[in-house]
């Protein structure tokens, strides 16, 4: 291949790192264009396993991977560490601060944030889980509230400390749930002289009906009964009104509670702004079957981000639906270039639902197997250590689960922050 | 034992997690005192393998270990975060905020941090390496700077961004500049396709009249050498003059440079302010032979807090240091409180040097054993795994360093900080 077929062939640009986007970078390995990954973080963040370094079981760099560590020996591939703040779509360019990245196909898998539903001022009580910073901020949290409890010597003000409310009841918030009851009831009680860890209260709030609604109703009820036998509070059908620092407003009530973790509501990333797209209330883009934007065939949305329908229903904003999507728009973009367009629609294939309840107990629902209890979890296990990018994070992880089951204890409870910590309060 | 005979035990408050105070307090467990350990950090933090963890060798979870973890299970022990701001020496207690903790024995352990000659200006643009917090944000600016280089159109400007400068020569300096030539030498150069990080420039600058002076002289001539080998600029009798976010004015002209590393000069914790002591030009307080305060034969600095003469020389600012003095305290007091004083003043035994260069080399002065290259890296890596806390992390830094070696990959080049990142500048 000469100097001058390169200059000529197509631009791909990525928009984001996530599941979506490494799965769109892999699918154009083969075809004959350039692309372009632009990320405003240089890694890859497994988010199915956030929690668990906000809970002390792992460290950050057990879920993260560098992005040019994935796809840099890729020919055909640039990845750079950019913020985009714009896409020009009548020059197709791309824009991050003073730069400009011109593409002729563009797919953005900008991911989504948490939503508090307009009340952002609950944010800084209430942080959501999204990104490393983000886990290892609630590590913080988590662990500095038993530290204060220990100083504390006004019995209310320890019983505050000592509550921790997850708002939200899907797989992310039972896994929360559960893990921090994990980290009080098993990991903690030995470090502390003046307070009993296992005595925390630990309270997992749903404004619908029932907890993992994506789930069939039984395996619902069995994860609540087991959470509940556990010792954690599971509240449904509880709205929250109000999150301040000393607690929640539920419209039953009122929580004193020192730390709130959010696990409720999503919202996407300003993508549909970007291009003047229609979007849902949630901000994603409508897309055409092709996980186009409408008016705009070069451009493609794709993971948490986009709307897709499929038989009337959204497609769920998980790992797999994300990498799905990553996986076709390759194929949409590499048949187009070849001059062979893809006919086919999206379709996304559901492989199942998982999520763990803490140490030997997880639920998994797939087509034709459902799972619960010590073999869900080793499922559960398997599945995400299978999933992990890189030799290096399988082994890491499985060593660190390992031990963490026979010690019961979490290795990565660190402390750490920007300023050295301030005197208790 | 009853009630009362607890009561009326004396009270040991250690202030400061760091090598000295865990031993301390490990050397009273058996004794008839209340032990309170007072850090402002909930972990002990192995400072000798920091640089590890500032060049994405290391995962922050490797090198620091929770105090609770550690000392948790000893009975007589108290362990509180908490970030002390003063002592009444009249009163005798300690102050932390709002909080007193009084004390029979004090114990101050405060550690050193970074000096910069008066230059404190110099300080965000030339990080130290103290704290885990101090290793996260020198690995984000490590990999920020390729980051924006391969990102930059100027010229001029990538090479400012591809030059590092080391400040000081001591082992900390020399262990930096080898890491910092081995992550652009072996662990980046496949991730980037814009710039070659093996053409990037590590300035190592020691005011002194060579690295390494702890060490014999031919041994720095060796380091020297092996340094130079690798491609690292070694600048002996060069004095740094100024520091800015474009680079550093040594006496013989400027460096332009991105990342500035301090590795110069520490000045001890305010200690000796707390405690009205003298103290000497880098703020260690002068200590009796059996490290009490003069007037103060209650308080004990230990650590890098106190300055130390034995036979006109100081003993050095190492992590066997404090450990020596840490448990020699113990015996000090424990002696006292059991009736029984100890006699012999203080003696540090010195039980050699060591510092490592990079990938394959070291070396190593003990008193009867000088080792160099292959086997002074084996032996030096030995030693670290073995003084390493708990199982677990050597488990973890033995495998970390082991897929290192033969993949001479760097797992933990993550990005992190507060805010997601800004556009590339």
């Amino acid at each position: 291949m000469d100097d001058q077929t390169v200059a000529a062939r197509p631009r791909v640009v990525i928009v984001g790192g996530g599941f979506g986007g490494l799965e769109a970078a892999k699918g154009l390995r083969g075809a004959a264009v350039d692309v372009t990954l632009l990320d405003r973080q240089n890694h890859h963040c497994f988010q199915p396993l956030l929690y668990q370094v906000a809970t002390a079981a792992l460290s950050p760099a057990d879920v993260a991977w560098p992005i040019r560590g994935i796809l840099g020996s890729q020919a055909n591939m640039t990845i750079l560490m950019a913020d985009v703040t714009g896409v020009d779509t009548r020059e197709r360019c791309v824009r991050a601060g003073d730069m400009e990245y011109p593409y002729d196909f563009l797919v953005l898998v900008t991911g989504a944030t948490h939503s508090y539903f307009g009340h952002d001022e609950w944010g800084p009580v209430a942080p959501g889980l999204k990104r490393i910073e983000d886990a290892t901020d609630i590590r913080r949290r988590l662990l500095l509230a038993f530290e204060r409890a220990e100083l504390s010597i006004v019995e209310e003000e320890r019983q505050r400390l000592m509550t921790f409310v997850i708002v939200g009841g899907g797989p992310t918030g039972v896994e929360m749930a559960g893990a921090v009851h994990e980290l009080a009831r098993h990991a903690l009680p030995l470090d502390f002289h003046h307070i009993d860890p296992r005595k925390a209260r630990i309270i997992l709030v749903e404004a619908g009906e029932r907890i993992l609604p994506s789930f069939p109703a039984h395996l619902s009820d069995y994860v609540r009964r087991t959470l509940e036998g556990m010792g954690v509070e599971v509240r449904t059908q509880a709205r929250v009104i109000e999150c301040d620092a000393e607690g929640v407003d539920l419209e039953d009530g009122r929580i004193s509670a020192a730390t709130i973790i959010w696990a409720a509501g999503v919202v996407a990333s300003p993508a549909a702004e970007w291009i003047g797209a229609g979007s849902d209330r949630a901000g994603r883009v409508e897309v055409a079957p092709d996980l186009s934007v409408p008016g705009h065939p070069d451009i493609f949305v794709i993971g948490d981000t986009a709307r897709v329908l499929q038989q009337d229903k959204p497609v769920p904003g998980i790992a797999p639906a994300a990498k799905q999507m990553g996986q076709y728009v390759a194929r949409v973009i590499a048949g187009r270039v070849a001059g062979a367009p893809l006919e086919e629609p999206f379709r996304y294939r559901h492989e199942g639902d998982l999520a763990t309840i803490g140490r030997r107990a997880a639920v998994v629902k797939l087509k034709r197997l459902e799972l619960r209890g010590f073999l869900g979890w080793l499922f559960w296990g398997a599945v995400h250590v299978y999933f992990l990018i890189g030799t290096r994070n399988r082994v890491s992880v499985a060593f660190a689960w390992l031990w963490n089951y026979l010690t019961y204890q979490r290795s990565a409870r660190l402390i750490t922050q920007d300023r050295p910590a301030g005197p208790p309060r």
